[in-house]
This record gives C-alpha cells, sequence and structure tokens, in this order.
C-alpha cells in the first residue's frame, strides 16, 4: 500500500516543481522522508511535485482512500479569513507583496494559509503604508521598522539546511546570555524541528517552547493565571476592570504645518486621566501585543488608509474601530492587564513614554517565553480531548467565518439597496404624488384645496420616508458590520492559535513515539507533554473568551440593531400618521 | 398677410397627400375653403398637404406666430389617454384595426385624437374579441352588432361629397317619421356642416342638435335637469340614491359544457332584489350609455381578456373593476336614472329582459335627441365665460392624466419592487441570520443556546417581514391603480365631450358671423345659441360632477392607502419586537 499524507490546510503551488494541495485532500508521498522540509507526492489530480511536510499529516494506516470527495468545497477557498470578501482572492498578487517583504527567504509554503493571520498583519503595519506612520518615531531602532519580523530576524537565516537553523526569538538569545533560569534548554537532538521556518508554530516560539527551549526569569507581576471554569479552562478574571472611553479625534500638524495627523483622546476608567494617542501608536501597541502573545487572539487595529485621513467620514469610521478595538482589549483578562498596555494607557508625560517603548521592545517575555509565564490548574488535561475541542472549534471558526462573511456581504448589499434603490423607490412615490397634486390644483374649486394639499404632503411624507432608509443603514447596519470586521479579524487570527497548538500535540505524540522507540528519554517526553499542557490550557482558555465575547457580543449587536430598526419602522408609520391627518378635514 | 389656422388637436398623416398637425401648431393655408372636410396648407416644419378642417380653427387676426414654439413637448403625444402607458402608442398598429372597421370609410382624420375614446371603446365593444360576447345573444340583430356604428350607420353613405352628405343619427330617422315635435328641425342651408364624419362632434349628434336638426318627444320621466348650484351648474341630485353590490362570481355553464361563463350576483340598495348578470350584459349597458350620453363621461367597464377568464386572479380582478364601475355609475345623477342601467339592475324575468333590451336598443332619445331631454335653469351662460372654463378643464385633463400615468407607472414599479427586490432583499437579511445562528449552534455551550434561538428568530422574522413586502401591494398599491384605471377611462372620455361643446361654439361664432354678413336670420342664430347653451350646462355639470367624485374618490383612496400602509409597517414593527424579546433571556 502507497504511503499517504492528508493535508492540514491549504497549499497552493507558486513555483515550478511544487504543486498545490488542500485541506483534506490525501496525496500520495514518493517517501516519507522530507528533503529540507519538504515532501514529494502526488496530488488527487495526478500533479507530482513538492509541498511542505509541516502543511501534511502522514497517514499510517490508511483506510479512508476516497476522503478526497469529502474535502472543502472550491466556493471556500479565498473567501475565508479575507477582510475583503467581495473581492476574489488573487494569490498572484499576494506573492508578489510577500517576495517584496521575503526576498532573501524561499518563496514557498507561506501564502496559502492565514491570509490575514497576525504574523502578516504585523507585517503589513511595518510597511509604513499609511502617513501616520512613517513621520517622527522618537526610536529609528525599533523591531517594527525591519519587515517580516515578529519575535525574530529572518535576515540571520544562514541558509545551510535544518541542522543548522538557528532559533532567533530573542528569548533564544536572552537564555544563551543568561545562563540559570527557571526552565533549562534540553536537547532535542531526537525530536526533530519543524523545517518549515513560516510555520506559526515555529514563528510563534511554540515549538521551541515545547522543546524547552524558552527561557526567561518570570517576575511575579507577569504570571498568567489559566483556571477551570464552569466551563472548562479559563482565564483569570481581571480583578480589577475598567473601560477605555475614546473621544475628541483632533486634527494637529507639527513641523510647521508639514505634517498632519489625528489624535484621540483616551480616557481610561481606572485612571481617570485623558491620554492623547495617535494611530500610529495603536499600531505600534498591536505590533507588541502580537509579537508577545501567540495564543491570544489580538483584536486587529482598524485598516489603513492612505487617502481621505482626514475626512470626517474617515475619522468617524476609525475612532469607531478603536473603540471597538478598546473594547476588546479591555475585555481580554490578558491584554487588559499586560505592561504595554497599561503603558500605553496611562503614560502621559514623554520621556516615560519613551523608556517605556523602549521597555516593551525589549521585552524577553514575548514568544516562546510568554508560555512560561503561565500558570496552569494542578490537573493535566487530557490531549485526546484537547484535540477534539481544538478540532470542533476549528470547525467552528470556518463556519462562523463563512457565516459572517456572509452576513457582512448581506448587510452591505442591504444598505447599499436602502440608501440607492429604497430610497428612490419612496422617493418616487413621494414624486408621482406631488405631482398628482399639482395637477388638482389646476382645479380652482374651494371643496378641491384641503385635497390637494393632503397629496401634497402625503408626496413630501414618502420623499421624507425615502431619506429615513437611506440614512438608516448608519443606525443599524454600520454597526453590524463593525463588529463583523472585528471578528473577522478574530477568525483571521484563530488558524495561527490552532497551529501553535496542534504543533504541541504532534510533538508530543513524536516523542511518545521516540519513547516507545527507545529514542528518547521518558523524562524529557514528560516535559514536552508538559510544556504541550500549558499551552492547551492557555488556547482553551482563549477559545474560551472568545465565545463568552462572543456571546455578548452579538448578543447587544442584535439587540441594538432590532431596536434601532424598530425605531425606524415607527419613525416611518409615524410620518405616515401625520400624513394621513391631513385628510382628516380635506 | 398670410392665412393661418391653429391646430386644436393632434392630426397624424397616415395617407399619402395628408400632414401632420401637432395641437397649438400653427399651419399656413392656401385657401380657407375646405375640399370635402380637408384644407390644404403647410405645416410649421414646411410640409405641404391636406388635413381636416374640423381639426383647426382659421386664425383672422394673426399676432402670434411664434406660437409654434410653445406646442405641446413631444413626450406628450402617444402617451396621453392610453390606457397601457408602459407601451408605446404605435399609431401603424391602430391604423391597421381601424381599416379593418371602416373599410367603406375613406381612412383620414380619425387616428390622431381620442385612442380610448368612448366611441372607439364601444368599437372595440362591438368586436367580440371576449368569449363572453359571441355565444348567445338572444337578438342577433343588435346594433352593437355592426362595428363602428354609434347612432348612426356609415353603410349609408352615399360618397356623393357635403350637399348630399345625409345624416343618419337614429333620431334623425325617427324625426322624419314623426313629424311633429318639441324642437323643429330647421334649414341649415347657411350654416356648413362639418365634413369630418368622423368627427365626434357629428358622431354624438351634438351637431345635429345646435343645427336644430334633433327631434323627438320627451317624456317627463326623460327629462335631465341642470340645476346651478354653489359651485356651478350641476346635474340634480338623484332623489332616490342607492348602491349596488356585486358578489359571488361564479361559473356557469351552458350547451351541455360547450360554453362557460362567469356570472355575478348584482344587488342594488334600491331594490334589494339581486340579479345575475354576465360580463356581456354589462357590455352591452355599455354600449347602451355611449351611444345615448354624448356629453357624459361613462365609466369604461373592465378591458375583456381573452384568455385566462376562469382564472381565479382575473375573476377577482374584473369583479373589483366591475365594482368600481358600479359605484361610478350609481354616483352619477343621470346615468343612475336612466332607464337601460334600471332595467339592467332590477329585471330578472328573462321575457322582460329581452322587451327592455329590445326597447333600450330603439330608444329614441340617444345622441343628438339626448339633448333635448336637458332642462337647463333660466338664464343663459355667458359663452366666454363657458369658453374659458372649458379650457381650463381641459388643461386639467391634461395634466391629470399625465400625472395618473405617472403615479400609476410609479405604482406598478413600486408593487413589482416589493414583490420582488425588497422580499428579497429582506429574506436575504434573514437567511443571513439563520446561517449564523447555525454557525453558532456548532458551539454547544449552554450559555449560547438563548441566544442562537434569538438570532433564528429574527432570521424567520425577516424572511416573514419579506413576505408582508410582497403581500402588501395588494392590500393598498392595487386599489390605487384599480383607481386611477377608471380615472384614465374617464379622462379619455372627455375629449369626446369637449369637443362636442367646442364644436357647438363654433357653430354659434359662425352663426353669428353669417348674421353680420346677412347671410342668416338673427333667429336662426338665437337658435344655435339656445341649444349651445344647453350643452354647454351640460358638459358643465359633467365636469362639476367629475370634480366631486375626483375629490370623493382620490381622498378616500388615499386615506386607504395610508391607512394599509400604516398597518403594514406597524405589523412589521411587531415582527421586530417579537424579535427583540427573544434576546430577553439570550
Amino acid at each position: 500500500m502507497a504511503l499517504r499524507a492528508r493535508a492540514l490546510y491549504d497549499f497552493n503551488s507558486e513555483n515550478p516543481g511544487e504543486i498545490t494541495v488542500k485541506e483534506n485532500e490525501i496525496v500520495t508521498l514518493y517517501s516519507e522522508n522530507d528533503i529540507e522540509g519538504w515532501l514529494e507526492g502526488v496530488n488527487s489530480r495526478g500533479e507530482r511535485g513538492l509541498f511542505p511536510a509541516s502543511y501534511v499529516e502522514i497517514l499510517k494506516n490508511d483506510t479512508a482512500p476516497s476522503y478526497n470527495n469529502i474535502t472543502a468545497g472550491d466556493g471556500y477557498i479565498g473567501s475565508r479569513y479575507s477582510n475583503v470578501p467581495t473581492v476574489d482572492y488573487d494569490p498572484t498578487f499576494k506573492s508578489q507583496a510577500q517576495h517584496e517583504n521575503f526576498t532573501q527567504a524561499p518563496a514557498a509554503g507561506f501564502s496559502s494559509f492565514p491570509v490575514t493571520s497576525q504574523q502578516e498583519h504585523s507585517f503589513q503595519a511595518s510597511q509604513g503604508s499609511d502617513d501616520d506612520w512613517d513621520d517622527d518615531w522618537d526610536d529609528s531602532s525599533t523591531v517594527a521598522d525591519e519587515p517580516g519580523v515578529v519575535g525574530g530576524s529572518y535576515h540571520d537565516y544562514d541558509g545551510t539546511g535544518p541542522s543548522t537553523y538557528r532559533l532567533t526569538t530573542r528569548s533564544d538569545a536572552s537564555s544563551i546570555s543568561r545562563g540559570g533560569n527557571a526552565q533549562h534548554p534540553k536537547s532535542s537532538a531526537t525530536v526533530s524541528r519543524n523545517l518549515n521556518r513560516f510555520s506559526t508554530f515555529v514563528k510563534s516560539g511554540g515549538e521551541a517552547f515545547v522543546l524547552g527551549e524558552a527561557s526567561g526569569f518570570v517576575k511575579d507581576g507577569d504570571k498568567i493565571c489559566v483556571v477551570m471554569g464552569q466551563y472548562g479552562p479559563e482565564w483569570q478574571e481581571n480583578p480589577y476592570p475598567f473601560t477605555c472611553t475614546i473621544d475628541d479625534p483632533t486634527k494637529q500638524t507639527k513641523f510647521k504645518g508639514m505634517k498632519s495627523y489625528i489624535s484621540y483622546k483616551l480616557t481610561p476608567t481606572h485612571t481617570q486621566n485623558p491620554v492623547s494617542r495617535r494611530y500610529k501608536h495603536f499600531d505600534w501597541l498591536y505590533t507588541r501585543l502580537v509579537e508577545k502573545f501567540p495564543v491570544i487572539s489580538v483584536p486587529h487595529i482598524p485598516e489603513k488608509q492612505a487617502t481621505g485621513r482626514f475626512e470626517e467620514d474617515f475619522i468617524s469610521k476609525r475612532r469607531k474601530g478603536l473603540i471597538w478595538w478598546m473594547n476588546h482589549m479591555t475585555s481580554h483578562p490578558v491584554l487588559a492587564r499586560c505592561d504595554v498596555f497599561q503603558h500605553f494607557l496611562a503614560c502621559t508625560d514623554e520621556k516615560a513614554w519613551k523608556q517605556g517603548k523602549r521597555k516593551a521592545e525589549k521585552d524577553d517575555m514575548v514568544g516562546a517565553n510568554f508560555f512560561l509565564t503561565i500558570s496552569t490548574p494542578a490537573s493535566s488535561l487530557d490531549l485526546q480531548d484537547v484535540e477534539s475541542k481544538i478540532d470542533g472549534f476549528k470547525s467552528f471558526t470556518k463556519k462562523m467565518d463563512d457565516s459572517v462573511l456572509q452576513v457582512n456581504a448581506t448587510a452591505n448589499e442591504f444598505a447599499r439597496k436602502q440608501i440607492t434603490g429604497f430610497k428612490k423607490e419612496y422617493q418616487k412615490v413621494g414624486q408621482s404624488f406631488k405631482t398628482l397634486s399639482q395637477a388638482f390644483e389646476l382645479d380652482q374649486q374651494t371643496y378641491s384645496a384641503g385635497l390637494n394639499h393632503a397629496i401634497a404632503y402625503t408626496g413630501e411624507a414618502y420623499d421624507a420616508i425615502g431619506e429615513y432608509f437611506a440614512e438608516q443603514p448608519k443606525q443599524d447596519l454600520d454597526p453590524v458590520m463593525d463588529l463583523l470586521a472585528l471578528y473577522q479579524g478574530h477568525l483571521a487570527n484563530y488558524p495561527d492559535i490552532i497551529h501553535v497548538q496542534k504543533g504541541a500535540l504532534t510533538k508530543v505524540k513524536e516523542s511518545q513515539k521516540h519513547v516507545e522507540e527507545g529514542k528518547m528519554e521518558s523524562p524529557q517526553a514528560e516535559g514536552i507533554n508538559e510544556r504541550c499542557n500549558i499551552i492547551s490550557f492557555a488556547t482553551l482558555a482563549e477559545i474560551q473568551h472568545f465565545h463568552q465575547i462572543r456571546v455578548r457580543d452579538f448578543k447587544a449587536q442584535m439587540q441594538h440593531f432590532l431596536q434601532q430598526q424598530i425605531s425606524f419602522f415607527q419613525k416611518v408609520t409615524h410620518k405616515l400618521e401625520e400624513a394621513l391627518q391631513k385628510y382628516d378635514n380635506a
């Protein structure tokens, strides 16, 4: 029986010699052994070539060769995890954009998965496409200035193959310099590293942590607790919950008017002390958070926009987006409490700001080391149970992403129809009544005057109702779409988060196998298992948090939407009642 | 200075040698003298040829040569007085249809004016395009069986020119046979007849009456009174007002099922005695009324339909049309009381029905003789004042016809949009909410269930609202369109009515001129003036009646429309409130 593998994710061929595989597709392998992270095989369409080893799982007991038939439908590809649902996904364009960022790295095995994942978003954040960004950083040597860097630098890559690949998370560097610490790095000679250095599992530091390579000194204040709640693992609640308002978007200028930007007044409830922040500060903060928290879904900040940044509509839209973002930040037990966010919310002194900024950029406890800060309940999780939960959540996010896309597209279209079509139809009715009343006015009979006036008023009423329709989406559909955009961001984060947990699980399975085969000592395997347990606790806590804010947000938003719709129809009814009354004495 | 004339109506050239003239267009004449009813001249586009003399008025003191520039816009032509506003007017098609009816008559001078005038409608009524019609007349020798006959027969036309043209209204024949009567026919040697025998003025009997040629014995019961009311001349109110319901459309068969038809139960309030009538009876009655009443706007009966006559929708629509028709019949002081209508409403016995039917078909007091039955107030009307009122009403009907067309087109389109587009949009919103709730159901958390259920319910609510939109036009827009159709019928009648009055006025002016020139005796001119006065009283009374029912009908219909719209939006609001409540415990 031929050796087979099942694709875990979509991989789109972008270079000669590579083949495209779709998630769940079965490929026949030529060999189980990878060549520098690549496997060779034949996909279900009979195409022969290379694909990243990390994108597939090898099927040891392949009994379901017909599995190909139930792969994800074509309609799904390209639309999921995209913040721009109405635009077709163009892999060519995407590939080019990546090449620009990764000219020193092989351009493969990257583009197929998280289209707008946290990592990629942070790359974009570093490109300075928004003028807000590139004008006045006090410290030009920030990590964010280097494209493509998430907790490490690919410039260090020496290109000599797997054995010499050097993990370049900052935590790694510090562990070498500091020597002793809580968790000692262990030899990983018998557990193979993931050779796809674009794998989120690797990039996030998840692999390094699982393999015991993370090290850092965890202060008590940095401890992040996962506790067992009513519905499973959850982040320990923030004992000092707060919210933060965002007001007064104000246009500011500097360099004698050469540079303009918008500043917002942020007022956190726990300090009551307003601070002034710009979009680029949010962007900087976002980059820090993505870098620091591998299994936490950092809410995306509103999209950049190159032109029209000072137009009122855009400012209002961005402010709304930032308010949503802030709401999700302050709602998150871990994000709300982290130093860099608190610094962002509280610091008013310029010097202190710069110090805090540098400190955050040199934070050791990011990526792999983040996992060191997690305290979990004493009892271990059942890994099979975890896997099933994660798989369930994966299905959930897919389906939710699909339906969010659909609701978004529908809401968008519905708004457009109300602004154009519905308005036009009601106003045409209004116009025709007005024309009728004008015709009737040619009759000078006194008994006709009341009716003419009433019909004219009815015409105006329908004209007004047309306007109501056009104005309504701002009240009800726009907030729904804002919410959906935020959740599309979260949903785009989860594949990475799931990937990290799955990577950890795979390592556990590998190590168990190695122990069985006598290639690894039990304590080492136990260490891997324990660290995977930590990642699992964190992942499940994050999923739990997601569900809770999702229920909270969608409930509130649906209520708001319906309330607005009710007000709208009541307003229409009221206008018509006014018109009807005009006939009483007609 | 060249001799000029102003076109009173549109005339569309249909044969070689003819030229098209538009209402108000100035034409330069070669001679004031017509040739068999035709004048020769040059229109404003420089085209030279013939047009009907009766379509223009010769300008004696032509001081406004620039008048051409303010003629009616092109957009108006073809659309007015048409019951089918969305279909372009096709003069070619129309001309053919007329040729079929008038193969023995010159095909000119007819098609340009009243597209769906009373006369033409009655021609259509006689063609038996509806199966209802041609199956079972008990008396096959009815006048209605001869196409194109309105109060006279063109078969009698001997084609030898103006001097030998014989007026062939039935009243004419009877006046010859009976000899003496209330108004003696007088010589009209010095007052020229209108040579266009398709002129409504001629066809209606208006000319014959004005020239003193009508004669008949007017019974007291046949007297029709015009009185001076608050707003000018009006028909004397019906002292025994009644209404009539139309119910139970029932499919009947005869000839062992060979023939099927629908019968309606008519119950007039003044007899309380139901009678059974078919569409063809209505059609027969309509033909009688049009023939009998030259200056009364007989409401059009609902359109014929060749196929689908037994479909429920059609039956319901026709019944509604007949109810509207009946409402206008019983509201009219003259029509409501006339013998043939009373016979139609009251007769239950088959033999009596046939007798009444024959009597009505042999009624002498139709056309020219109808005017004999009119009693007017003693004081004469100021003819200039009448002319100005008639002109004002002409402008009014034009403008009203335009706006009725527009309202009708808008209502039609609005209904279509609600049935298709609006329904679809709301149901798409509903569907997307349902999809979202299905996605959320993948999360098995107990705290999620309430929300999922509420969102699913919201989806159903929007689905229902979509249905509400689709069902709504039946409640509000359809009745509006029914009303508009009825008024389009009236508006199509008025050009003929105005034409009759204008023809009478012209005769008065001619006779005055003839008296001045010594060509006519004063008493003869006074007779013409008196008879024109009668026609004017009747016309103004009819116009007054039109305005009164118009105000009544449009007020009632606008109120009904708004009430229905209000109920609709309240129903929508209620549905949304139901959905909102589902979130209370979510």
